[in-house]
């Protein structure tokens, strides 16, 4: 955060005391279909997926995140809709969540953090987009090297089914990239 | 803006003395890939489209914009990266273009516009995020139908293929569509 506003130590400590601790296990759900979505969370520890479920059961992972990254289906958090994501622990999970409200009176006190979320959430446009352009334009090759620099620490950690889902690809097709690059 | 923000007379003189004037006339491009894009642009009057040519030559549209919508290569206005996109006229346009640095600087002198460029941020992203779910899991017609809330005076001015391209869809769908629908 400092990276982006400078806070002084009350702020500081006026900010730590509006999240909240939440630990979900892994294959545990934050959020189903139809649940309203009060809540965004930053991951301390651990992963998760956000994924809708099409009519015929087929997945769909539109974001991953690890530590240091915020996760929620983002479409209901900021509406106010009911969700259609899953959002899913793919690991145990250490969570501070952060509520639509709270956020809302923390702009009336300290507007500096008005600043620290435009920026986040400019930064989220920017990546989803970037991530349209890449399935149109990249190859399955491209998109996996991009993909393991966005997220240096999710390669190891996640299956592979997993990982060909986000990039759109066979998971034999990732196994034979994989194959490739080493 | 007052739906967002309240500016004082001063504040909004200010405002408005940071945007400039712009001109293009219809196929005119604001920007093409392998540009630097320095602005985004507010339409007062006129449509233009913003879409991705793929080396086979295919063209992908990623924004329509009309009267009261912004558009740019925002990937490339945000991130300092050239641009990817086109963004080309639709009709003869009068535009109001507002630079980054300017930008910057406004944020620093009038704070409070952080506030007003969140909001709109969240919702580009929110719209963005609902398009691609809206891909996932709706039919043509369904997504013609949103599409004609989303866009209550594009409809009638812009080309069939333009829509039908947006939408994911074939114009021959587009037109069975819509005779379905009269």
């Amino acid at each position: 955060m400092s990276e982006h506003i400078h806070l002084s130590k009350q702020e500081e400590e006026e900010f730590i005391s509006v999240l909240s601790e939440k630990k979900i296990n892994k294959k545990q759900f934050l959020t189903r279909p139809g649940d309203k979505v009060d809540a965004e969370y930053y991951v301390v520890k651990g992963c998760l997926q956000s994924y809708y479920q099409d009519e015929a059961g087929n997945k769909h992972i539109i974001q991953l995140a690890v530590e240091d990254w915020w996760i929620s289906d983002f479409e209901a958090f900021f509406s106010g809709k009911k969700a259609e994501l899953y959002v899913e622990a793919i690991e145990d999970c250490l969570l501070l969540g952060l509520e639509r409200q709270t956020l809302e009176m923390l702009y009336k006190r300290i507007p500096k953090f008005e600043r620290f979320f435009r920026i986040k959430t400019t930064k989220a446009f920017v990546s989803l987009r970037s991530r349209i352009l890449s399935a149109l334009q990249k190859t399955g090759k491209q998109r996996y090297l991009d993909f393991c620099k966005d997220y240096p620490q999710i390669e190891s950690r996640v299956p592979n089914y997993i990982i060909a889902n986000y990039l759109g690809i066979k998971a034999e097709s990732l196994s034979r990239i994989r194959k490739e690059i080493s």
